[in-house]
């Protein structure tokens, strides 16, 4: 596998991943929240699938593309491991769907963002809401895994239920 | 199609033109250049494909994946209307490939940067090399257009055959 092929397969198995939540969720009410808005590209998916629901973003700032820019009601803009507090503050436990991508190249800085901010999302969420994140949240014990699209690879993606 | 749609298009269809050039000049000696290092994706496919052949590389500045680095004597770093001049003087007409990510998201700059860098491509490719270029390279005269795998999407990619 060169990076070419594995930039490939992630993104095709966070498109698969997204859309079967979407399915999932079509009678779970609730608004969407995206962990880090990078270029947009997920948000402009989440958008497409969920036309009709409050997509709240998470960010330490604004770098996507134009056309891909959530309003300012819709930003918490800053670390997310104070976001994710005053967003539970002010949205209550009403996320239907948390999309996490909060993975880095650096496997340490990896770990200590998982372990700082995975504990902080339930609170962000209603029950029977999914999470769909690039890292294992296991030790939450609030999620409860289930299962993923037979065309992920095993370990590309973590999905879970809040119960 | 939603941005993450496009992305996984536009990658697949990298993907599948660089196969595609490696069978087509199996037997055509040269050696490669890179227009645009960037993350250093296409770079690490690449050296996969050809690997017992040289890579030459084209940017502004080293930003890859520090795995995903040439060596220095493999590196024209600076601005290409300068440095594929350069290299030109040193390589000669020699290159069996080139490829050549060279739009922006803006449209005027994208233009501007095919009409000044595009000309300067032949001089660095032997009669008989490939150009494959996310950009219209038709204005070149020195450049005759040939098939791309079944698979693209009219005008994703661009194929030329140097004359």
């Amino acid at each position: 596998m060169t990076r070419l092929d594995t930039v490939i397969d992630r993104l095709k198995a966070q498109r698969s991943v997204l859309n079967a939540a979407a399915e999932t969720l079509a009678d779970t009410p609730g608004h969407i929240l995206e962990l880090g808005l990078g270029n947009g590209r997920t948000y402009d998916h989440l958008r497409h699938l969920f036309p009709d629901r409050d997509i709240y973003v998470f960010d330490m700032e604004v770098a996507s593309h134009p056309d891909c820019r959530p309003d300012p009601a819709h930003l918490f803009l800053g670390p997310m491991v104070e976001t994710l507090v005053s967003a539970a503050d002010k949205l209550g436990p009403n996320a239907a769907l948390v999309h996490a991508d909060i993975g880095y190249g650096d496997r340490a800085a990896t770990i200590r963002n998982v372990e700082s901010l995975g504990p902080r999302i339930p609170a962000l969420m209603r029950t029977g809401g999914i999470v769909l994140c690039d890292q294992s949240l296991d030790a939450i014990k609030a999620l409860t895994a289930i299962a993923l699209p037979a065309d992920i690879a095993p370990g590309r993606y973590h999905a879970y239920r809040r119960e």
